[in-house]
């Protein structure tokens, strides 16, 4: 009998004894949630049973604090769902579930099922937030060592390094390794591309194709060391935030084979690929079967496409999210294509994530240039069309496309720098924009580096801007070796292996062995700049005052209290200057007396933190960078 | 003793019989406004009096229903501001104002002040909407007929045609003559850039820089022949949307010489210069001093900039707009540097004129390419800083960058007309989207058919687009013909004279003589939409439905009821159809059922209303604007 969940004891108490003619002997073959908890806000906890005709069984049981509340079957016959309700005195333990045939006194199957303590201070746990700096990786890619257990023999099993689109035998075993580099380099979370199972006879690296939706690929370990790696991440300071498709899954799933019923997919009389017109939940002009088309279209032919309005769907998503943040002690999750799923589950589902854990972040994915866009999303949002949401974060596209346009673009009128000055501008548009998570590049666009045509200098002010602006940065694994990709789309050239992380790399990043000069200077670059910013409260919680650039020079600065107040003018400040001209600055100062005043004094951090005067004048280096601390007056 | 003002008669009651050592004789030189109304929403009215000497004057009156509320002087010695109550029975006519001496009865000065009776419906006379269609035009630059009175000498006297930024002799006499031509094209509104009176000593022919605001430019006409051009006009079922200025003047404004007080104006240690940064009053990063400088900067050195917080001024530029609303019997505003004025200005500013016509139309130029940044602006929208505006319409700046990016740029990904299509989607952002002004160009942007390279079948697409999408289209004069002008912008060349504007044109659009074949299809094609447009009730009322574009295709709907009720399927339709590619293609009509049905019967508006059956398929031309009319089934 297949188990594979943790702490799901399937036993079988009847003795097999089919015969030909009669149905198949009713079997259990997997439980999910594998395992849950005891104190969790919601009493109510629904399990999926499967396994061969378990949906003509009925249910019994008796444990204190549980309460059977009904069973539900779908059309499949080999699918019973039993819901529960545990009380708030529920303890932790063993209950047994017994599956009887109807009019049958003798159970024929028996599910011993765990119910967990949770670990304290759980509920509360702090999701990440402005604090932190998160790197993206994918675990395929980053680093591999040894696993302590082979893999079994998978659909894609062979590592080819050479082949973009095939697996490279990065593991979980091998970014533990190196969790040291990253906590070093600044960083405070880590966030992996998804890590469950992703059973697919190609393609199956990147993980947005589930095929086991609590089960962590065997071939980048397995569910305990998942649970260690956030463990020890967490021991140097690094939160782990799960990457989590609510959207699709992969057309190797085991619902597959044997679907709960046909609406658990959104079905279509013949294939129908979404037109990604993301749009269409917002537009007062879209048709209805073009919103239809968006959020219930396949991605790709294998990614079948989730029904989220199914009941026992939307619950078994829900706690399935609820799960990997209690079983492996998350501090986040990233929603891929998050609005591609529907929008009153997408409500529903964060409301109950964030009832579970207040504290906690999500962030969701929304691949649009339009604020507007991007705000619907976010919690606190007064929707024009009373949306509600709950998700506190959202990954920033829009400023984004402006850092890029902004830096790569010439300074002509509201052309260039000017596009991100006002990008920024459109804060207002979001109910807490500190929350969003801005990015320098991640595994689906263009290496950043590439973008900027390999310009060390704009890809210092990128960064820079990064680590001062009201956001949580967030950058991508190799950007601080100056990893290249074209300028189109090009996934398996993005998701290029991490110098260093594979035995045998003649550059090594992770020991800093074999750079380059301007690898060296980058990697440092970006190592100085998050340790500053991880030790800068005022880069975290200060207020942010920008100006309107001129011949290409912007000024940002973070400071306490409202601009003019002495709070502002003689407290702690940062002052960020990005310079895109070709020649050198004599920047007067004399128009930032709001957050600035005389006889300020500065430390440059950039310049291993020399004492600045300011005088009238600040004088900026051509296509420069300068961040500077002022110290409190 | 000068009089400006058409309606207020100054008289001398005293003797001038000053000495050479006192100061000079008071007397009464203008009176603004020149004339009010009885009957108006807001009974108080406050008369500008100049003159040498007036502010030591005191006022006594005794007229019925007029009531003396006060008289309020400014650092001028040479202004007096009478504030008068009307009451709701008061009847029209003269009321005599006495200027006194303080302690002495005699009176001496008298101003016989003109009320009179307001047009019948005056207060809920219409203003443009989406029935309309707008031509804006620069009135030195249309048309000149010999004027009945030769205007006076004026610092830039002198006509220089081949001079761009000279004047080209225009005039309103010259427009009186054509606006036959305007109405056959199909226009029903005429926006003719600022009349008033600019004795500047150059580029005084764009009108943007007042010295008389309650003026008509002679060069132009006078303020009778302003009035007499409404009334044609009005009887040739054009209405007159003027445009004003409330930011800046000219600097040689009659109030340079003698400002009322020095805060008359935005005032600076040295000349500042407006950085133009709009997105400062939303910006919740800006910088108060940067949002200063942004409104109370200086547009040039020549315009003087407004400071509308002084209160005075405030409620002179209220009268002002209003006065000329009801002089010239106007269908609107339409509001020059919109957001450069004082914000908190604005919000009265709108909600007096609002209160006076409730149905009248303003609309405000706001020249952002963010959506969130011009709705702000409009009236209904429920901003996150709580701030109410009571302008019902802005030019739409984004969607005129969308419609060029859509139309220029290759269709790949979310570029090309997916720009217009997701610039259409952020409707939700206004209050009220279909009161905005989408417009083809005006006389700052370069010519649309230079934009889209001088290609006809783009500018098809555009104009197609503007007669059919939910806005109030506007045209600039001379798009009809294919006038051209540089990628960079150039005044000059923008505001080309119209050809057969002037005595002795080669090329007569008026009168249809010398065109190109080109130019004759382009004028018929536009005389065609617009006369289509007009008559078409379910463009100016529909619902719009509008389905994401594929492979460069893009369809837009009108319709009654919501797409997918029956209404929507079987009633009245109108389907706009733009093809970007440069092949024919067979578009599958099933994708839009919400709003077609099997046998739907079609007229193509383009090709002479001629009949088509609309199958599975419809056949599109390569590159081509298909406009269909579909009866109710």
């Amino acid at each position: 009998m297949k188990t594979t969940a943790a702490s799901a004891a399937l036993g079988a108490l009847a003795p097999a004894h089919a015969s030909a003619e009669a149905p198949p002997q009713p079997a259990l073959q997997r439980v999910e949630p594998p395992s849950w908890w005891v104190g969790m806000a919601e009493p109510q906890l629904q399990l999926m049973l499967h396994g061969p005709g378990l949906a003509a069984l009925h249910v019994r049981m008796s444990a204190p604090g549980v309460r059977l509340l009904g069973q539900q079957r779908l059309s499949s016959p080999n699918y019973l769902f039993v819901d529960l309700e545990l009380a708030a005195d529920c303890r932790p333990g063993r209950i047994d579930i017994q599956l009887h045939h109807p009019g049958h006194d003798t159970p024929l199957l028996n599910l011993s099922y765990e119910l967990q303590a949770r670990e304290p201070g759980s509920a509360q746990r702090q999701g990440f937030d402005t604090r932190d700096a998160v790197y993206l990786l994918v675990p395929d890619r980053f680093a591999r060592a040894e696993p302590a257990v082979a893999p079994p023999a998978m659909r894609e099993s062979r590592v080819q390094r050479s082949q973009p689109g095939a697996r490279h035998g990065g593991n979980l075993a091998g970014l533990r390794e190196h969790l040291g580099y990253i906590a070093d380099m600044g960083f405070t979370q880590i966030w992996p591309t998804p890590v469950v199972e992703n059973d697919n006879p190609s393609y199956s690296y990147h993980g947005y194709a589930a095929t086991d939706f609590y089960r962590v690929d065997p071939r980048l370990g397995s569910n305990e060391e998942y649970r260690a790696l956030a463990v020890q991440a967490r021991q140097q300071g690094l939160g782990l935030i799960q990457d989590i498709v609510l959207n699709h899954i992969g057309d190797h799933h085991w619902w597959m084979a044997d679907l709960p019923t046909p609406e658990w997919l959104n079905q279509w009389p013949s294939y129908t690929e979404t037109h990604h017109a993301r749009v269409t939940w917002q537009d007062p002009h879209a048709a209805p079967s073009d919103q239809r088309r968006f959020s219930q279209g396949w991605f790709t032919p294998n990614m079948p496409d989730l029904n989220q309005r199914q009941p026992q769907l939307a619950t078994y998503l829900i706690q399935m999210s609820l799960w990997w943040i209690e079983y492996a002690g998350l501090s986040g999750l990233r929603t891929d294509t998050y609005s591609y799923s529907d929008r009153d589950f997408l409500s529903r589902w964060s409301a109950r994530l964030m009832r579970e854990y207040p504290r906690l972040n999500i962030v969701g994915e929304e691949w649009s240039g339009h604020p507007a866009i991007v705000a619907y999303w976010q919690r606190g949002k007064r929707n024009h069309d009373g949306y509600v949401s709950s998700t506190p974060s959202m990954l920033d596209f829009p400023l984004h496309y402006a850092l890029i346009a902004g830096l790569k673009e010439a300074d002509q009128g509201e052309g260039g720098i000017y596009k991100l000055y006002e990008a920024l501008a459109q804060d207002f548009l979001y109910a807490d924009a500190n929350r969003l998570m801005a990015f320098e590049g991640n595994h689906d666009t263009p290496r950043l580096y590439s973008q900027l045509n390999e310009d060390l200098d704009l890809l210092r002010m990128a960064w820079g801007y990064l680590c001062v602006v009201n956001r949580i940065p967030q950058f991508l694994y190799g950007s601080e070796l100056l990893l290249t990709s074209p300028g189109q789309r090009d996934d398996g050239q993005v998701r290029a292996d991490f110098p260093g992380g594979f035995a045998g790399d003649r550059v090594d990043g992770l020991r800093g062995r074999g750079l380059s000069p301007r690898q060296r200077t980058a990697q440092a670059l970006l190592r100085q700049l998050l340790n500053w910013r991880r030790q800068t409260r005022l880069v975290h919680e200060g207020r942010l005052t920008h100006y309107a650039p001129l011949q290409g020079v912007y000024v940002l600065l973070r400071h306490w209290g409202a601009p003019g107040s002495a709070e502002a003018r003689q407290g702690e400040r940062v002052m960020l200057v990005l310079n895109k001209q070709n020649q050198d600055v004599a920047l007067d100062l004399r128009r930032f007396a709001d957050v600035l005043g005389p006889g300020d004094r500065a430390h440059d951090v950039l310049q291993g933190g020399a004492a600045r005067e300011l005088g009238r004048t600040l004088t900026l280096a051509a296509r420069s960078t300068t961040l500077l601390q002022l110290a409190a007056r």
